[in-house]
């Protein structure tokens, strides 16, 4: 819906008449385009006052960013009489909530961190609480739940065929596989009347899947394979490095967006330019000529190079051609080699990706955490790699 | 909607009714519950036929990538008889394209690169025809375009007090200012009966507009700012260097993004441990422990010394505390530090952020580009800063 007052007042009347829950996100900045607020006074006939504790909390963020405040953003300390304004930590525009003839509205910031604190920390809590009170008044209703397993090694086809029995003619619990960049997400879901007898209606499935996809899954729910990663170098007290060529950078990125990776992650070089990777790295200058930056060989002179010189354990380095340009018949756009140096050896895998620049640094780095993993649990595929 | 074919065929009956365009995104995928080639040949009556352009564009697919074809592929070259198929050139899932009736529908992945890539390449260009045939028949309507002004290195608020007569008010041409992480953009939009004439609308308001936000407006529509600084180095011929702690890889990730950037972007550390920053960046142990790695001292030296053993003329460092552990009560999570080392000497900014782990570190990357091309531009702003 557009910056308009009216048309914005309609919507919201149109979706209080229908529903009970109304959730909205946007339109609470400190401009003169941002209306929910006055929307949603429209809406339940009331005026708007100021409240002093999201007054206190908008010059507030600006004290600890060391900032003056703008007094435009005085606006976002105003709600709805009956509202209350719902704190926000991450920004200057507080939430609002709005309880009225039995029917509740929530409005969050359009900015996903600050909407997804709010949903969570306040929003959720509060239509659990109306669904208590419903079933303490005798309106039990069901319960859906879902838990997601993550795969990776394998493609959504193959692995679909390995459960194909199992996916079909599932209805309570379903299972949905979800294709996502260099992983499949199998969300399986059921419906009981507790929490308790939906999550017992799925734990037989997920045994059987997990049997049938043994060295594919690593994680469930939230869990991200970097963290994943990072959790068994941890339990392992093993330290770790990264040598970048076309990943540019996105591979400690990822693994430095973990919680606490200081402890195993030490550093990393993105050595672009031929001359970073002999001068940090230590890759032999003869090695780039006679084979290319883009090589089995260089991949693992990176990657054993970082391990060598700066005393990890394991060293993972990617090398590569991103595109649009520099690839060649020979070496086309999306050839990749990456190597993982570890106590025993180093394992180099060829990757041959076909997206656009951003699409194949994305699938590089996720390779790379990929064999990783793989390598730490035990579970690396020889076939088609060297010295494993 | 879930993934149930009669519920899927009777919303598809729904839209179909409508409106005259339905577009789709998503379950064109190998397996059993992707079901929208099936709806779609439901709700126009169609038995299903293999295309044999599908079928070969998928086999290519994974010839391509260099691993065997499982069979279950092979369900997506099935389309409705009256429908086309849309190659596909980064997945195995071809759109497809009905018309019926004067109505029309398309279907497109739902990988965002897929979709992406189908919207532009034959969609949009399908619904402009139809647009032209409609309008060389008598029926003219009205053209909508925009423009997007990019603002960074000034808050949404502030930038809103300077140019507040020009937000007010304002119905044809219409701006929108929209908050993004660490800029704002600024979008006018026109109507007219040709884009033409809507452009020429657009152009006095977005001088007085640039004239207003001198110093602020790094670039325009689709461009990012990594791009912009990019542009203006290849132009100078100025080679830069990272020096990355809290950022972890993200600003070289960033810089490697755009095409071309081995052109002037030589390589990065990613000193996450102190050993790293001594040992790579050669930071003087001293240093490190007389006032720690998150201090102006530090990001200095992580600057020059990346600099100076490496031979760039521009060198961008980070040093921070991104959260959620590690904070003190004197250095609080989202302490930043960011210096460039450039041929004249050094700019040190301190920045202080209040997000999550994740946030400090997109805002973090962000400041060290606006920081680079504020420089490169000459209107870095001096207040508060060392050595400018």
């Amino acid at each position: 819906v557009g910056d308009n007052l009216p048309r914005l007042t309609a919507l919201l009347q149109q979706a209080w008449e229908r529903v009970d829950v109304v959730l909205i996100s946007g339109g609470l900045g400190p401009t003169l385009d941002d209306l929910t607020r006055e929307a949603v006074a429209h809406l339940v006939g009331e005026e708007m006052v100021e409240d002093p504790g999201a007054r206190r909390m908008i010059e507030e963020y600006f004290h600890r960013r060391g900032v003056p405040m703008p007094p435009s953003n005085l606006r976002q300390a105003q709600r709805p009489r009956s509202a209350l304004c719902l704190m926000n930590p991450y920004g200057t525009a507080p939430g609002l909530w709005l309880e009225k003839d039995g029917k509740m509205l929530a409005a969050m910031p359009g900015v996903p961190i600050e909407m997804k604190h709010l949903m969570e920390a306040e929003v959720l809590p509060r239509l659990e609480q109306a669904r208590c009170a419903r079933a303490a008044a005798g309106e039990p209703g069901m319960v859906l739940v879902s838990r997601v397993l993550k795969v990776a090694g394998i493609g959504e086809s193959a692995m679909a065929e390995k459960i194909q029995d199992l996916l079909a003619g599932q209805t309570n619990p379903t299972i949905a596989p979800l294709a996502k960049r260099g992983e499949v997400w199998l969300r399986l879901s059921a419906k009981a009347p507790s929490e308790e007898t939906a999550f017992a209606l799925i734990r037989p499935l997920e045994e059987a899947i997990r049997s049938r996809l043994a060295g594919y899954i690593f994680g469930t729910d939230g869990e991200q394979l970097e963290e994943v990663v990072g959790r068994i170098l941890t339990a392992r007290g093993l330290t770790l490095g990264t040598a970048e060529s076309c990943t540019g950078g996105l591979l400690s990125h990822r693994i430095t967006g973990v919680p606490g990776a200081s402890a195993y992650f030490l550093g990393g070089v993105v050595a672009y330019d031929n001359r970073i990777k002999e001068k940090i790295l230590g890759v032999d200058k003869a090695l780039l000529q006679e084979y290319g930056a883009v090589s089995p060989q260089v991949a693992r002179a990176m990657a054993e190079g970082m391990r060598k010189y700066y005393g990890v354990d394991l060293a993972l380095s990617t090398t590569g051609i991103a595109g649009p340009g520099g690839g060649t018949a020979k070496k086309p756009v999306g050839l990749v080699y990456l190597a993982l140096a570890h106590p025993e050896g180093t394992i180099i895998r060829e990757e041959r990706f076909c997206w656009d620049r951003a699409e194949n640094k994305i699938a590089t780095a996720q390779a790379g955490l990929v064999m990783l993993w793989q390598y730490l649990e035990g579970v690396f595929a020889c076939a088609g790699q060297e010295d494993c």
